[in-house]
């Protein structure tokens, strides 16, 4: 087989292949509503058919209970028995995606795509693919159902071993995916090396590596004073203030130089090498430029001491208010001093920390700074582990290699401060290594109205994962 | 005309006068929300209507702009040209009522008004009014209707000259008041003497004179960054977290010893002299029974450091959040770093702080602490003087004498740490002494779900009306 034969044919196949993506497009698969629960697994049901119009034998296996049903898993491989080569490669998406609202933002309805010329002000002109989940997931999954299908068509197999796994849940918390992982662990393990497209690229044309992102430790702590909504005239002064006593706790947080208080915090932090941080000095990446598209000038550079932006987000752990509340937050005034006052409070985390272990101290630490008079009520949401893969692994150099053959310029070896948390548990129960090979843009909008993929980061797409297949069938195992 | 006769008329006449109150609670006068306009008007004219039977000429007198209407104020004189003996006085109250959410924590609907057994736990068996107003300020407004119709009824005439200003904004900032005291300053010269009913009492059955309220200044901050929501994970550590820097802000304004840390803050506080410290201390005053009533213990007895509770709360200034939002503030996780986030921050003042003084003092606070790469957007939404009255006044004899006509006990002499704005107003721009005559408890749950106005205190501020009226008919002025 030659991928040569299968490269020339994608400009011809372009065209059919993004209307396929429109298709799957068109089906509003929103998987935290439960309204939208028919069309999420009429999502799932139109990604295993395109598995099957690729050789391979796909089906949906149900998750969650009787009482709880989950959104279905798609689960494909290719027949066993064939003259495969290379390792086997778990690929692993998800077919969900995030509520469009506010509706009011779009430029066109978020579940009728578009594709239309690209955003004033963007620095390359480019067509771009208009919808939600045009980029997060079924489009970066659809760069690799394409490259499947040209190596179906044009060959007539495909020439590595892999296992699918299509998720419907990742946009509302994964509930079911990791007992699913538990109980399939067996199947799971005949993979090698898993591969996910859910991340982005520094620069148009310019593949890149993502081999870390960072892990998650996501609470709510909810601060008790008086069992009654108080009047402020005749109890300020004369009891505690939930809301005060909240403030003045979490200011504590972090200390004059942005750095996390919590005894322990930065115990098991694995800081990066000099020859990494070196290197990341020289990606083009530029914070004072990206400060500004989100309104912020040059002293909004602001984090943890001794650290650059980029060193910050990829190889640092921060602390996070996400969401506070209490008291009065309607217009106009109202004199209250409430009973209570809460806070979501999250944790970046990088390798080696664990999230359950910096719950652990977070929470101790509240516990040992009640406010007098005071109760703490703590809840834990979620989390996952920090994900890494080796720089130095056989995969990761075989992939950078492909990715080359593609734009003609090394891939960016880079990082993420996100989280995708089945990277760190696929690695802690399986043993099993990731390799983050993404399309997205930082202004493509995921999550937000008129979130979209641009053409050329498909192409790029198809054309990078054609020849990554091809690679792994030339790497010995 | 003779007081006997009207004070032996009033156990016959309570069950009507309570289902008078009845009929007024059930109208939700809510001012601060535009959606309940039309009921707050029909409050008004209900009260208005009230004053008619009493023999007084009521009218509405609207408030506001036609760009911004106000609710109107009820005024009624009675006749002149009759031979009214003593001063005029002029009686102050609100038809308006808060808010009544949170809904689910009422155990009857707040516009339903309901008479119910005392409360469990309550040290004193009595029947109470449960509803919304019921003590603030309908319940208590209605003691003083009560007592004009019981004199108009039984006796033909008040002996006394009354103006009447019930307002309808009390609630909500009392935005249209000050100028019509303002532009009606010639008529409300003609008073002698305010009396207002919108305070408590130490005890069940003693009633009490208020001699000061506390001032106060409320602001709204909010701190702005990003001009849009951001990814905690592809930000966190890279610019500021508007709801972390909003409240490492906050925490400083108060030092270890609680105290507020504004430079100034305490320049103009006048200190209360070693005897009325030493007479407080020897009122029935029980902070940790208080305490214990709102579900706190011992250890929830803190505030300014050297001060007891009750002269933290009579006559010591303080900070308080009334109010924080920020990011998300739904159930479960959202990884948000928010645009930004806000808090409602009121001061209460004692004599002789000045609230606008005050407000620019805690401005220039924020201002020189705003965080790097943030903004302030700094509102002020209302304030007021301290009030304050002497002691040897003979308005305040002369009652004293009234009420321990009541009760057979002297009245108590005490302060409140709740604001009446008007107090400040009346004085500084009429030179108009208040009496505050109040017949709240502290349980009485004013600005909270379960609102409550005892039946005993209700006849109690009926009998202390007519002998009040009676007194000041017999003082020579």
């Amino acid at each position: 087989m030659s991928v040569d034969g299968v490269v020339a044919s994608l400009p011809a196949r372009e065209k059919a292949g993004i209307d396929r993506l429109l298709q799957w497009l068109r089906i509003p698969s929103i998987s935290t509503d439960p309204k939208f629960r028919e069309p999420t697994r009429k999502a799932a049901e139109w990604c295993a058919e395109r598995l099957r119009a690729a050789g391979l034998k796909a089906e949906l296996r149900e998750t969650g209970t009787q009482d709880k049903p989950g959104h279905p898993i798609v689960w494909a491989t290719n027949e066993p028995g064939a003259a495969y080569r290379g390792p086997h490669v778990l690929f692993y998406g998800h077919y969900d995606v995030q509520p469009p609202d506010p509706l009011e933002l779009w430029e066109s309805p978020p579940f009728e795509p578009v594709v239309k010329p690209a955003m004033p002000g963007h620095d390359q002109p480019g067509e771009r693919i208009v919808a939600r989940g045009a980029c997060d997931d079924k489009g970066q999954v659809s760069t690799f159902l394409e490259a499947l299908l040209a190596w179906k068509e044009v060959e007539g197999a495909i020439p590595v071993r892999f296992s699918v796994l299509i998720e419907g849940e990742e946009e509302s918390g994964s509930v079911n995916l990791y007992r699913y992982i538990d109980e399939h662990a067996e199947e799971l393990r005949m993979a090698d090396v898993c591969v996910i497209s859910d991340t982005g690229m520094l620069q148009r044309g310019r593949p890149a590596i993502t081999y870390g992102v960072r892990g998650l430790s996501y609470t709510e702590v909810k601060l008790h004073a008086s069992d009654q909504d108080l009047h402020s005239g005749l109890w300020g002064g004369r009891c505690p203030n939930p809301i005060s006593e909240l403030v003045k706790v979490l200011a504590g947080l972090w200390n004059q130089d942005r750095r996390v208080t919590i005894p322990g915090f930065y115990d098991r932090v694995r800081e990066p090498t000099p020859d990494e941080r070196a290197s990341w000095a020289r990606l083009p990446m530029d914070q004072i430029a990206a400060l500004k598209k989100i309104g912020l000038g040059r002293d909004a550079d602001v984090g943890e001491a001794g650290w650059t932006a980029l060193e910050r987000e990829w190889a640092r752990p921060t602390a996070e208010l996400n969401g506070i509340y209490g008291g009065y937050m309607g217009a106009g005034a109202k004199t209250v001093i409430p009973a209570y006052a809460g806070a979501k409070v999250s944790f970046r985390l990088v390798a080696d920390q664990d999230p359950n272990d910096i719950e652990q101290r977070f929470f101790a630490w509240l516990n040992a700074r009640t406010p007098p008079g005071c109760r703490w009520e703590l809840h834990s949401h979620s989390g996952g582990f920090p994900g890494n893969v080796s720089t130095d692994s056989p995969y990761l150099s075989a992939a950078a290699t492909a990715l080359e053959g593609v734009s003609g310029g090394r891939p960016h070896l880079i990082k993420s401060g996100g989280s995708i948390p089945v990277v760190g548990h696929l690695k802690s129960k399986l043993g099993l290594d990731t390799l983050l090979v993404g399309f997205g843009l930082d202004d493509d909008r995921v999550h937000s109205p008129n979130e979209k993929f641009e053409v050329s980061c498909f192409r790029l797409g198809v054309a990078s994962h054609v020849r990554l297949i091809d690679a792994f069938s030339k790497l010995t195992v």
